[in-house]
């Protein structure tokens, strides 16, 4: 997508790497919307603590991010690492643990490793691991470019949309995926504007998604997580489209950031719309039940702290809550398949039932397993 | 209620007026959570001013604080202030133009006013004026009480509750309104936990209803406003109690914060109850339908904005949200009737459409219309 920082306009990408130099480049998120920086890593081992850091996040982000690194700490092998296989190993598995909830890093690096041939000389297998992380990047930005292309014609002139959370293209390589519809029907001139639940604790919404749409120039409001119903009640919202970090195969449930389903809950009693956008890997063919998805219990001093920058700039962490009462946060929530009224997929808008149905196009299982 | 504060416990109300002295104690809820200090003011002037400085807020504390201004005002009383009347008219309308929205103070000075007999000579009117506020402000305390009476047998042993804002003893003179059944049913020694909505943009959930909690040692977790929805799907919430700033006589519709619609939509698709608790001067006889509540679009830094304490003690407002996007802030929203289980009075629990067959009993118009 393209920034404007001080004036200036360029294309960037969330992630990418230049393999001359054997840098890892990433847009520094911790200081968003309040800084635009751009974050170097010369070494594996950075990379993976970028990645634990927070630096970058999102599940295309931190695929991206762990398959460039995989390629960096192969490049970095000098004799001193000991023996090739055991570098491999050890790259892998800084990357691996950056992150141990995540599956993508996990899986990025390990569609890589397997096609890497261990007979071939070191140089070879280093320069095809660059080219596979490349093509691990640029393959996210297509597959987010087609939910899209798909997507865009969801959203009619002058739509109100509602998202939550942040599936935009920081989430991503580029483009995003709940955001690529609207990137989408942007760019053809299609008027539309976006309210951005800015999503207590985290916000990422106020700041990451805002500042998304900001630099696109789309037009956007933030509100109060507690604004949408209402907005729905008037009638000021004509569809959501949410991203997901888990969707299950076998039933159409759907794992979010939490206060994904209530948003489901006030859009189908107002009859609204409410898509779920995501990429292939976000499938889950395993899981037979929604019940079944870890669910995360995050850090209290997400609710009790906040942090901001104050009119000189200064960044402040700052407690908002009664000192001495506990905080009960749940990071995520799955919303049942009842409630969605379409999956945008790379490869069409599907409706929750039909993932099931459709999985040998969708990387399903094939062994004919009906579910539960 | 009882707050503990260095170790020292005392019964204290929000408000109160010491007539000899002619002061109006208020306690300073701008400071709250994180100090607890007293606000005193010896001049109506600055009551008035304390009120539009949000030094004390909630329909009753409100209303009372007017009260006692207004009895302090005519006490202050001398020969350059020219004629009594003006006086009176003066000390009125500087209290009533202290907060234009609020209904409760004007309703408070009339109620004053239209027992003073003009012709009695002015100290028996000043020292009435001081009664007619005391009792004002006791009477706020009984409708409490009698609300928590009525309310806490609708609490089961164990019951977990959602509220939502803060409709606690700091938003009347002592117990509130939303607080009163959990309050009641706590100190009958019933096991309770209460889930506090930490209520943004304002957070008067995670600040004033904690703070409230705490103090009076009932269990509770705060949560963000995005958490409630999950909570219930998971069966953990048995009922929901909040406050109201205006119920409609003749409708049975809930006007309260932004998020409360949420709860109670959420609320009805989990068949939890959805109890809203206020005293008669909460009801509003003369608007036929909800959507002619005027909702007020409160300031975008409300939501962009926030303040808070750092370690060292030090307030701090931080920036939150993208520089540059504008916000959307409704600062309330209104429930249908249809989504509330009961509203729990003074004079028992009443289910919605019982408030306008009731009308007589509750102070409704008495000349027989029907209502639209």
């Amino acid at each position: 997508m393209r920034v404007t920082i001080q004036g200036q306009t360029r294309a960037v990408r969330t992630v990418s790497y230049d393999p001359e130099r054997r840098v890892v480049e990433l847009i520094d998120q911790r200081l968003l919307p309040h800084r635009f920086e751009w974050f170097h890593s010369t070494d594996y081992r950075e990379t993976a603590q970028a990645i634990q850091d927070m630096v970058t996040r999102g599940a295309g982000a931190i695929g991206a991010t762990a398959a460039f690194g995989f390629a960096q700490g192969l490049q970095q092998f000098t004799e001193t690492d000991g023996e090739w296989e055991h570098h491999v190993d050890r790259v892998f598995d800084t990357l691996a643990t950056a992150r141990p909830t995540a599956v993508d890093p996990v899986n990025a690096m390990r569609t890589i490793r397997a096609q890497l041939t261990p007979s071939s000389p070191i140089a070879e297998q280093q320069a095809r691991a660059v080219r596979l992380a490349q093509a691990f990047a640029d393959e996210d930005v297509v597959h987010c470019r087609a939910i899209g292309e798909h997507g865009a014609p969801l959203i009619p002139e002058g739509a109100r949309i509602l998202t939550h959370c942040n599936a935009g293209w920081l989430a991503f390589v580029d483009v995003g995926s709940a955001t690529a519809p609207i990137y989408t029907a942007h760019d053809a001139g299609r008027s539309l504007t976006v309210y951005c639940d800015e999503t207590r604790p985290r916000l990422q919404g106020a700041s990451l998604t805002a500042w998304e749409l900001a630099q696109a120039g789309v037009p956007h409001h933030i509100i109060a997580d507690n604004g949408a119903g209402w907005l729905m009640r008037r009638g000021e919202i004509d569809l959501v489209i949410v991203g997901s970090d888990r969707v299950l195969g076998r039933t159409g449930e759907v794992a979010n950031k939490i206060g994904t389903y209530t948003k489901a809950v006030l859009a189908a009693r107002h009859n609204i719309p409410f898509y779920v956008a995501i990429p292939l890997s976000t499938l889950d063919w395993d899981l037979e039940s929604g019940f079944d998805i870890p669910i995360e219990e995050r850090s209290q001093t997400e609710v009790t702290h906040l942090t901001g920058v104050d009119e000189q700039g200064a960044s402040h962490c700052v407690r908002v809550a009664n000192p001495g009462s506990p905080a009960l946060n749940y990071g995520f929530d799955v919303t049942p398949a009842s409630l969605v009224t379409g999956i945008i997929t790379p490869l069409g808008v599907l409706s929750p039932q039909e993932l099931w149905t459709r999985r040998a196009e969708l990387g399903g299982p094939v062994d004919g397993h009906t579910g539960s």
